[in-house]
């Protein structure tokens, strides 16, 4: 089913780009845990559009109603639904009705889906607008899951043609806080300027540039997960490729197994203060498919904006013949920035469903 | 849950490898086909141990019994159950209980995970034996969706530092059907030569090698997949990233996307006898979760097999301390060739989880 | 999850009785139904408390929102979001926090379940008043089956010691439209009289009163529904079950089976106008799980409102010993008389999940 | 899905009466429990035709044969599959294709729902066979559910016209495990010997008949279940309504409510040795859906057994026209004092998917 998911804790969200409202109904989470609504209301911001001058200057009331499962600032262990209204629908921006097809966007796809019945304004079902409710959800996840330890940063590891290091080669006892509060996280110094410089370049080009986001959850305890159908690889790439734009999912050394060696990407087994670690961590924290305790470590690929200012072909609808288009508007030249709290988002409900997954095995 | 995958087709899986059997159940799988049999026994024979020289010299019995859903030789519509005994069991290969850890492996993350109790006998839930059934069940589902004009074909893109072309810059109306035929099935020619020796210089040197699948769905109408949580992608890697070993998926250009420009990766539309395509197929025939008519084309990055024969470090669960490993028996220096027709297999029977939800949304 | 229910249609509800607001998020429902929205108003006025002396003065604004999946009126095929405000919250009436549990509640189970952090206000998550935007879920539904021949009528067939006649002894070609618009829905004439009676003399005593909601669904093609988990039965029991004060479901003859021999209960299968029928309904339209054709026939027992104005006995959470309790407020003596389009709604939302499982079989 | 149930503990069945083999695999069942298998073999003796002059002569071969998850007679936490070979296929005795409808069967709602491709023989995937390994699957549950200190009791409360006491009215406290080793598990005194002559009679005049089973659930915590979609009522219901021949099931008082009076009705809470519990139960343990400490009851009606050797009228397939059938072959004349350790074990299974799913929820 297309807007639900998971078993032990349920995702369900609705709504259309341009409809009354979005949201999110999120069934399973905990009871009791306070929230930290300003922690959450940033998360949020991060993901929302005309907070920079890299995005787009297009604004966007995000302000999350918690319609349920919350009393007196406390989950009640109750569905949790995060409605979201729609109140800046600039409609007219799109014309009437789906009549040239952009490309890259899923204008046709939609169209056939849904047997030309599909609300196709501003996106529709398939708007990135969606993922605010799901950075709101995971907001709360994350919340829960570092009273518990756990960790989970990412960063922008290529944007186009500028590539940042990578967590496998960093500390990951390390701090990374401090990514949050960077328009363009990323771990090397001065990396950000560089991107920002092309993120700019590209915009004043009418264009749009893909690239890579990094993430990696630290403190998870060994045994999340299960093999086949439940492997941490196979619930986490299902949520990261509901993301919009995300094209490729690796873990670990990822693609670049293919030219390794068995001995080369075999993480050697060590004891350490009487715990079970590997000594590298090639495999991404997952052996299996169930986390062996060590920071699980994955990427995703993220197309460039299909959204740009020069002119494509196309095919008209109406007429049934070629055309050109040209999409007015105002669109993000590059996504990541806005995608990295979306990839958090998603990383935390992923491990709180396998959390809860396995608690229901302690006996 | 870990062994059930699919709501309109739903998948089951059971058995560890060294038990009296394993098996898959297949519901929902639709009634009066007849099944080719001899095409069944052929895909289960690409998978196979003990084929050819390239592979381990240890040889399985995979003969499918079908238990249930099977009447004179058609499919009956309920639930169809495959069964494969397991009667070369030599569990002396693998010593007393769980130990040594071996590195790579899933034997400290189901030790874990079972709290103990796991049947770690070579590899248990965790074998990679456990895709004989699942083979089976895709070729049912690769036959039926034949007969309504699809076809998957997969190759071998890259196997350690040998390259193969890819499917992209291919023509998706040629006959790929010979690549059933080829033991290491590539598309340009003398390469599987090249990649038959990278093997054996592995296998000689007690290592093994990683590489690249890669595979292309043709015939597939739009309008499959849906938005978010059942997007097509969502639903391919789900069940990719199940198949042991693999640790990346990408979709059309995937993480090539990352260094590409919007204007460049943005498939036009065009018209051509009457029907919407795409002049370019850099989405890899999705859009927006949806398929737009185009071949759908993925890729699966698979680690070298963690069986070496090299002497590796480790840890004793026995002793709790460091020890070194080394891993007898018979081994694949390269499971890429095996896993070919498990990456079809699981192709085939996504494409039908997702035809069928479409079917039910005719009205 | 128990807030979502099916597989092929998705059903998702939110919402607290004196939350913001409540709803119901539907996915999976056919694309290009015009709504009739006056109709579907209609049925949720029969739920809606005080629109007669025989229920709560309470006043509640049922103004249902869709906030999602509907454009120009028409359904699009995308969720359906559906959201009702609470603006009549008079929380005073529940007093400070869950104290003295109330008999036949939820006050206790529920406090159990949240481990203390419930939104206890109004009964929560267990509050009749979830069954709003079932309501019109189901009215929804009701509203596409129709267009394919299926029609739904409920009638009270039992309240208190006053019984009805039984739709097996009915005609199932007749035209039962008029019950949708009785406020006591009975098949004989004058019955619902007798039962105002009985209800308004059961208010007079503080007290409150039980009964047994029978119904039946024409029109339904033979082959719906599946042996074993799936069956008509268990589709159709789980959400009924799902409707508060609902205590048994029965199938045709129901309990009354138990004392009938076999030549009796077999429903003989006879050829009408080439078509296979039988002769009686005993079995309420359903063999082996799977509809036969024959109108779908089943009771629900509802148990009598436990809110009553009679002092009872009872337990204070916060002193931890026995006390008395009244309840004050505004409650309905007999729930019967607004269930009813409550037990339609289930029945049209679990006849779409089976019809939508069954197109997906078509090949 | 037909053939799948649970999210926390998953059951799938497969199977057909006379196939090669009918069995069910048991996903998320704890690891570690040393398993009883002597009186796992019990309770499928109980279910097993030919034990005793009140079933059929018929005898099957139900040796269960443990495929995957036990290892040295302990669970392993994988999924567990048992396997029934079917021996005794005297596939002549039910003629060549389906024919003659049986009444009361599924020979026709099989037909369609199939579209003719049903393995028919002996009643396919519908047969009342496929219960024997839900029952070995429920003796599991049973077995880890009494270390916790659950017990599960039946018995037969009526039979035709023959009704024993309820445990409405028995001490909870009780030791009913007697009831296990009764024939015809009843409360009263002497009220087997009655039963016994009306099965007889029955036999007798080539007829069968229905009765009602009872069964009682002590201690189990308050809190497993939720409201709406997950209540225990709709979760056990669900499972019981799966098992052939069961048209009615009811909770506590059940259809018994609709006579009832709120101030009779509800059940008194009162503190005993500084546990919350009620008074009365006719509430049956559960409100809200949720269960509140006291013993769940229930009750399923049991039609009588389809196959009896009068007479009768029906349809033939092949001529299309009205005929006569006679069946032969040799069947139980009351299906009832088989059925009880076949909704023993639904209990079980459903109990322990509660008790999972609650487990899940602590943190």
């Amino acid at each position: 089913m297309s807007s639900t998911w998971g078993q032990h804790l349920m995702l369900s969200i609705f709504g259309q780009s341009h409809g009354e409202a979005i949201g999110v109904t999120l069934d399973g989470f905990p009871a009791g845990m306070e929230i930290n609504m300003d922690r959450l209301l940033g998360e949020m911001a991060r993901r929302a559009p005309g907070q920079s001058p890299l995005t787009t200057t297009r604004k966007e009331s995000d302000a999350p109603e918690f319609v349920s499962g919350v009393l007196d600032g406390k989950t009640t262990g109750q569905p949790i639904c995060i409605l979201i209204r729609n109140t800046n629908q600039r409609s007219q921006d799109y014309g009437e009705g789906v009549d040239l097809l952009r490309p890259g966007h899923a204008d046709y796809t939609g169209h056939v889906r849904y047997f030309g019945h599909e609300d196709w304004r501003g996106g529709g079902s398939f708007s990135g607008r969606l993922t605010a409710p799901i950075v709101a959800a995971g907001a709360l996840c994350s919340q829960w899951l570092e009273a518990q330890g756990v960790k989970i940063a990412c960063h922008i590891q290529q944007l186009g043609d500028v590539k940042d290091a990578s967590f496998m080669d960093a500390d990951p006892s390390a701090d990374y806080a401090y990514l949050k509060q960077m328009h363009l996280p990323v771990l090397t110094a001065d990396l950000d300027a560089q991107m920002e410089t092309a993120i700019l370049a590209t915009r004043e080009d009418g264009d749009s540039v893909g690239g890579v986001i990094e993430c990696m959850v630290c403190g998870l305890p060994a045994g999340l997960g299960a093999p086949f159908f439940d492997s941490v690889e196979s619930s986490l790439s299902h949520l990261l490729f509901a993301v919009p734009g995300v094209k490729g999912v690796e873990f670990g050394e990822g693609f670049g197994f293919a030219s390794m060696k068995g001995s080369q990407a075999n993480d050697a087994f060590r004891m350490e203060a009487g715990k079970v670690v590997t000594e590298t961590n090639y495999s991404g924290g997952v052996n299996g498919g169930v986390t062996n305790g060590m920071p699980v470590l994955f990427r995703c690929a993220i197309r460039p904006t299909p959204s740009i200012a020069k002119k494509q072909q196309t095919v008209s609808l109406k007429t049934g013949e070629n055309a050109d288009i040209e999409i007015h508007g105002r669109h993000d030249p590059c996504i990541l920035l806005r995608a990295v709290p979306v990839v958090e988002a998603m990383a935390a409900i992923a491990v709180l469903e396998m959390w809860k997954e396995r608690q229901g095995c302690l006996t």
